[in-house]
């Protein structure tokens, strides 16, 4: 079997956001039990991810970390069009990657206890963000 | 249903470069409408990932932003039997990762509009590299 | 056809580790000939990725590359609770990922000549870590 759906997601200010519950609804919608899942982001400014899914600061950190060894304004920096936070968004994009999977057991996701499934908006004025939700299993 | 089939790509020089057209050929010959697709590179010293796919600077950049976040000739380099590039490439290697991954909709790649997937060449002379292309779908 | 099935490791201690072995073992039981394998981790300080087989320097360097560009006592780190490799593990875990995806041809992974599958410890005392293999073929 195979599932997919389409979601637009109301816009996230710049940063690391749980979306863990959004998804974890689609899935149990799909009626597959046993599979893999495929979260994929449309954009080439925000990312998704897998971490710590308790303690908001984990959040913070993270932020942080990106904006210091992903710097803005860098004299190397070309592509510039659409402001300081233009370019080092692409770049935290690849790090972090466009698309998070984990299995699908029992009907629901099977992430470890404290995982949860992040959005990385890197843009000051990202606006609405859509995924692609794709199920293979049974 | 599952498809798969390995390319051999035409040297890159080092750096980014798209090769979403090549990709998508494939996709679309394997007559699969509904899907994921898993592309992997066979190699550890070349990555794969998403990322904006009209304006050349954005493949400059990232690869700025890679030589300098991932530098050569650090003193704690043991692997350096190839050259200054060698450990450096297998480092942009796992930070970028050995696949991509998105969705098949209507027998094409399902990417948003200002995304294209990118082949990142992290030796001098690379030369010739290997892709797997996979597809689960019906 | 799909194949699910969770395992448990002994416990690493901090750096990367090569468990191609084990992982290749469990997919060539499955039974499946061709598809992909997804491989999880249930853990948000522990990581999975792809690199070099043979060198064992290789893994080395990595460990001293991750430890210089995402160094403990940061400033502005808040989430210090459980010592200072806490939040540098959780970084570290987003930056590499805590999936590793490949191809399975023949009832074999389907990974280059110098490919292996790395288990990232990015605890100091981390213990027993849990994978999730699932695989997607036929």
């Amino acid at each position: 079997m195979i599932f997919q759906k389409e979601i637009s997601l109301s816009p996230f200010s710049k940063g690391f956001h749980i979306i863990t519950d959004i998804i974890s609804e689609i899935i149990q919608s799909s009626g597959i039990e046993t599979g893999t899942a495929q979260i994929f982001i449309l954009h080439t400014s925000a990312s998704l991810t897998i971490n710590e899914n308790t303690d908001p600061t984990v959040l913070l950190d993270l932020e942080s970390h990106f904006n210091k060894f992903v710097p803005e304004n860098q004299p190397y920096y070309q592509h510039n069009y659409e402001g300081p936070d233009d370019m080092p968004a692409h770049i935290k994009s690849s790090l972090l990657g466009t698309s998070v999977h984990f299995p699908i057991t029992y009907g629901r996701p099977n992430l470890g206890t404290w995982q949860g499934i992040y959005l990385g908006e890197h843009r000051n004025d990202g606006g609405s963000r859509k995924l692609i939700i794709t199920i293979n299993g049974k």
